[in-house]
């Protein structure tokens, strides 16, 4: 499952050199400030990836989805913590996140087989 | 176009046993009120199937239009009643629920094709 | 509650005046479409009203919720029959969808104290 | 109608003020970030103040229509032109748009009464 | 502003009050999931909190956010962490969730009025 | 990248006629309104196809996005202009737009590649 880890980060890494390369100042500031927001402050980097994470479920967003879990499990969010943040994004989000919720098992056990 | 069918159910039921195996309470009662809420009461389970499906294109989620498509295939509704749901989601939801209109369409083919 | 029911009434009526005067066509045969789209056919209006409930419900628009429930109380809905819709949006939608059950809920007994 | 325009210019900007007063950094620049994205560039600030309404108005947001309607009163859009932004949104987002075109369709008088 | 929070509270309790009477067992049993998901398990419930917070916001549900500020409040969130989550939600959200933003930030100062 | 285009189009133009091909009245005149609605009037064609991509990017549409882009490049939008139309979509639709520019991206370099 390796490949799904290395696919979505090649593919995002890809597109992310091309618009930038296209010097819109906007999306430039954007995305530091996208950056910024996850640092450390009143609440700890950890917790911040998991409110990022939950709010990419319930808007249902894979490719966020997945760029949140490659941060949580760098965090060493636990498996069990994880799937109570799964809980929370199914209760609010309600059954139209369970297809996400599929995805985002399928790519946290990629990611632990990718750094086996 | 029976690969589409097949390819959907065999992923699905992977992944929801992959869900299930983490023993989450939440996520596990979650399911099963989810089946509960289909079942039969003062509307029929036609009916039901029809308003999840309705609730699942105009939230725009390909997976769960697939799931009651299937349900509705099995329930015996009509190519000219499905349409009728396309109809309304499409009125309520706008011109971004074609798409998923167009991937369902295919799929209600796919479900016929698999029974032949 | 009788109230709730009249007001919400005169500011559609009101409005949809004032912007129907402006002969927007595209927006004339819109509205025009979205009238033919509840008509009964291979679904009758009962299911149909049924379905632009559900629909409204998870797309989370009070106002749309209010119409769908004031035909579906006009075409003797019940209120058992209602509660079935509401659980099959709160599942589908998740717990974001309460408040506007909540509001729904009101609404709904405005519509029988306003014909009592 | 007058009173529609002062309320929510005021309320807007007392909670601005507010927001502002706690410091927080992605807070502020984000703001700032906002004003610099309708400044004229490749498209001029009229179309970029059409974009905003159009997307304001198929994400349902009634303060952001408020606040985009304001600034294309300002630029001189004609009528016409807001009722054609109107029709894209409502073929794109659908019926549950017409409540917001409803609101819209209002604080657009108001505007004008406002400065008679 | 103590208003704000005894409104919101007694027309809640009140609506909540009549859907319970009804007896749809699928509702009743939603709610109790919804309480169970917030306890505390692996993660604790400031964060829990914190994470219905977020998804409350992004997916801009007033009542839902002002439930949430409430249960953040008597868990003795700080106005500082509470305006990181505001940033988080209005990264992921965008600009659209600014104006629930400015009603968050006038019930958070309702808060602490109604205890002082 | 040529291949992304032709794909597109492919489909989209054979899931056209199967969904025609069923005759629901409703489904041919909503279609028919959605090509009236980008037509020339008070706000010209270029400007309107703008209106329809920022409204499709904001609503997370990856098809709607594509087919939008097609006629912004038929109707001769510049890189530039089209880098405005993507910032406005993410400052008002926040960062999970993201994942969308990233297509939206890929598919406007496979637009011009098609075109050499």
């Amino acid at each position: 499952m390796n490949q799904l880890v290395t696919d979505f980060n090649e593919y995002r890494q890809r597109m992310n050199t091309l618009i930038l390369s296209k010097n819109n100042l906007v999306m430039k500031r954007l995305w530091n400030l996208d950056t910024n927001t996850y640092e450390a402050g009143a609440i700890d980097t950890k917790t911040k990836e998991m409110l990022g994470l939950v709010a990419s479920m319930v808007l249902r967003c894979d490719d966020c989805i997945k760029y949140h879990l490659g941060k949580c499990f760098e965090l060493g969010i636990s498996t069990e913590q994880l799937y109570e943040i799964f809980s929370v994004a199914n209760i609010v989000g309600g059954s139209i996140v369970i297809p996400h919720t599929r995805r985002a098992a399928e790519y946290w056990e990629a990611l632990h087989d990718k750094h086996q």
